[in-house]
């Protein structure tokens, strides 16, 4: 765990590269610039140079890359040429906005399940399919799901999370606003939009407060 | 900015506590204790009463802390006991779960109307209505809208953040998954779900692959 905080900055990166890279794709540009990177991502050239020699990846002589080229080998490091599989937990609006977000699939990430405590939203059919949450602990087992997705209330989150970990699941985003107790080997990771807006209620408000008791705004 | 960021940890910490307490309030709770508080943050008992301290909360003789109190004074220094109205852009499948989402309103977080580009979402009459992107700059500067969410695609996500920090918003909360230019005084969050997906995956097959490596798993 200690070692996985350590480099989650650089793996931050390497992903922002990697978007920015296909909208240059997109863009039509076959090479670009460490500065291009950089502007992009929002660090120095220097940054992203370093970060890609940690990985032993090169410019050319004048610092330029292959757009493709660069693409490839960021999937690669980032485990994203095969398509990894996820279960969801919570069929509300968030959980059903999740599976009909185009980014995630884009990335090669599929929810291949949902599941869903109440039986009015359970549907076989539906693609990605509704099931029961009984149907969780067997769904993960049998098809080796490493990572879930939980958008259930807070008060079941925990429960979720102990099944979706007891059945083989190494890796947790909770957008529940709520702390997990995880296991050892378990990651888990945390999308919390209340506590996004509020924080940033906060500044706002603070920034507006401090502006007018020095005086007006410039 | 700079300030901003420094103090942006104990005001993250803030609302986890706050969150907390609304939980142990449920659950019937009168008072807590630093503890209690500390075991559901994940921070120890020293850093709640530190964090306490610089705003001049402090507990009864014994260290504990009247729920109802202590709830309403993190409203305060958090300004939510006023409903803070924001405005939303992009009507899509994330966009429109938001609108939905219980947890805003309950936070004091009221999104007064969305925005899109497309002439079949417009619902005037909706709750919060959906208008056309023309009038987002009229409504932010006549409402005095200070935040905004940005769930439209990529590539519309620059152009629509300077739609709204021309009209006057100060915050933004940022789904795209694009790094904004945004303006010296506009507060510019982040929620980038795909990111985190990615990285949780890069992890877990990291984590996967070293164990195997030293010998299978434990």
């Amino acid at each position: 765990m200690n070692n996985s905080n350590l480099g989650k900055n650089y793996i931050i990166r390497l992903s922002e590269y990697k978007n920015a890279l296909s909208r240059f794709k997109t863009l039509g540009f076959v090479k670009v610039f460490s500065d291009n990177l950089a502007d992009s991502v929002g660090v120095t050239s220097v940054q992203v140079r370093k970060d890609f020699s940690l990985f032993g990846i090169s410019g050319n002589r004048r610092g330029g890359y292959l757009v493709e080229e660069l693409i490839e080998k960021l999937n690669d490091i980032l485990g994203k040429n095969e398509v990894q599989n996820v279960v969801l937990a919570g069929a509300g609006h968030l959980g059903t906005a999740l599976t009909k977000y185009k980014g995630l699939e884009k990335e090669g990430i599929k929810i291949v399940a949902c599941f869903d405590i109440d039986p009015s939203k359970i549907d076989k059919k539906a693609n990605p399919p509704t099931l029961s949450f009984d149907e969780l602990f067997e769904f993960i087992k049998k098809n080796a799901i490493k990572i879930g997705i939980i958008s259930v209330p807070e008060n079941a989150a925990q429960e979720v999370a102990e099944k979706m970990m007891s059945a083989g699941v190494k890796g947790i985003l909770n957008f529940a606003p709520i702390k997990l107790r995880g296991i050892e080997d378990c990651i888990i990771s945390y999308v919390n939009i209340e506590l996004e807006l509020e924080n940033l209620i906060y500044f706002v408000n603070a920034t507006q407060k401090s502006k007018k008791n020095k005086g007006g705004v410039k």
